[in-house]
């Protein structure tokens, strides 16, 4: 069997990077885990963060994972580096790979960041940004409704367009012209984020940038799959409901039944 | 030392709980513990919420405490015979209290119930109400946005008043004459709910018919606090956000700074 690749992420937000990892590489072995136990990780404090984060990829890494994909922005801003302090394998997540298409993206040289409270309180995208690009200028705005919004699967509704008007309105004074969709269920509402802007912004996706930096870290490792058919297991750690379809058909994935699993707390 | 009142939440939607027992039970010593770590939950399997419950309620329980209240709907709903059968101190939610008023309140003879999904999924309420009145018809509605909303501190906004109407419209054309708020958050929009009815219902406060149902069961078990001044501990298993002082100044609830503990594994 081959060794996996790893991806998690605080609930069903993350298969749209598992989405890009399966047109990227169809011929890795994926396995997800998605903390619909203790979901959403937004709102949550770092120490929090990093114990789950750690206490699923270690359990994935124990059971074989090659990599891992820390598919939550949440936890990329807030657990990344305490994850390559304490794992032995690659661990990527998706604010790097976001960073690095924004600074390509943008010419007026100033970039629009939506996400979480967490992710925008963390300040990831910026430090990333400006380590990136000093003289870059950023405008972080955190959309806490959002995420409820597209989990009762509202992507085109009046509700989520007054909510995202409300949200963007400080970018229209502003010469942003790109936007990262800094939470991994955005990209379902990225036509109605389009249609609240009223105007063009480059929408930088995320996932499927992290999909591309996973591809280049594995072939730097040596460790892409050869030929032959990769997999797909999904696994939560409670009953995920509707949304798990909604996004499933949203994104054109074929989930097999979940498998419902139970992560050990550290040190146990 | 008084032996305390033990109350917990998923997150700090039951301090309406809290408010209205200090009111009623002003010598009591009450601790209050939060589950913010893995608040919400609504939209949570029966398994994982009896887990959550009875893993807090434990704790409260070694810790000393005379009774367990469940100052929340949706673990009202799903853990509490489960308590009951686990707990060797007397259990109250806040379910049993509502359906009583409710039955009490409705010249109809039809019932509105509004909670979260998983409150609403339960059929705890409408089972409850049929069980004290037979020939009772319910109509019971999810209101997931709601939650999120109130978190935001959005109690008088635009978007609350839409989400409302549209939760709201299929009772406009029943002879319901009663609402039960089954969510202790709604208690915050209970303003906004009879602006988005347009008429009068009588609206039951769970939070305030469950504090006089605790009185009674420590009047009859003879664990009543005698004389003298009471207090109030909070704690929570993640730092609360800003709504903990959105909800304190809405219940003019003076709040000590809260502690932020970690809750035991089953079994540990």
């Amino acid at each position: 069997m081959r060794a996996p690749i790893a991806v998690f992420d605080s609930g069903v937000g993350g298969l749209t990077v598992v989405g890009a990892l399966r047109r990227e590489l169809p011929a890795e072995a994926i396995v997800y885990l998605g903390d619909t136990a203790r979901v959403p990780y937004g709102g949550k404090s770092q120490k929090t963060i990093e114990r789950y984060s750690e206490e699923i990829a270690s359990m994935m890494v124990s059971e074989g994972a090659k990599m891992v994909v820390v598919a939550c922005n949440t936890a990329s801003a807030l657990a990344l580096a305490h994850l390559r302090d304490v794992l032995p394998v690659p661990v990527e997540g998706v604010i790097d790979p976001g960073v690095r298409a924004a600074i390509a993206a943008t010419k007026s040289g100033h970039v629009a960041v939506i996400g979480t409270k967490a992710t925008v309180g963390s300040g990831a995208y910026e430090r990333g940004l400006r380590a990136a690009c000093p003289d870059i200028r950023v405008t972080s705005i955190a959309c806490p409704l959002l995420v409820p919004l597209i989990e009762e699967g509202m992507f085109e509704d009046e509700v989520t367009d007054a909510v995202l008007r409300r949200y963007l309105s400080p970018l229209r004074e502003t010469d942003a012209d790109t936007i990262v969709l800094g939470c991994t269920h955005y990209p379902l509402v990225a036509e109605a984020i389009g249609k609240a802007l009223g105007y063009e912004l480059a929408l930088v996706d995320s996932a499927a940038n992290c999909a591309s930096a996973v591809a280049r870290r594995l072939a730097s490792e040596g460790l892409l799959a050869g030929d032959g058919e990769g997999s797909l297991d999904l696994g939560f750690t409670d009953p995920p409901d509707r949304f798990l379809g909604v996004a499933g058909r949203a994104l054109g994935l074929a989930t097999a039944p979940a498998a419902i699993r139970a992560v050990p707390p550290l040190g146990s």
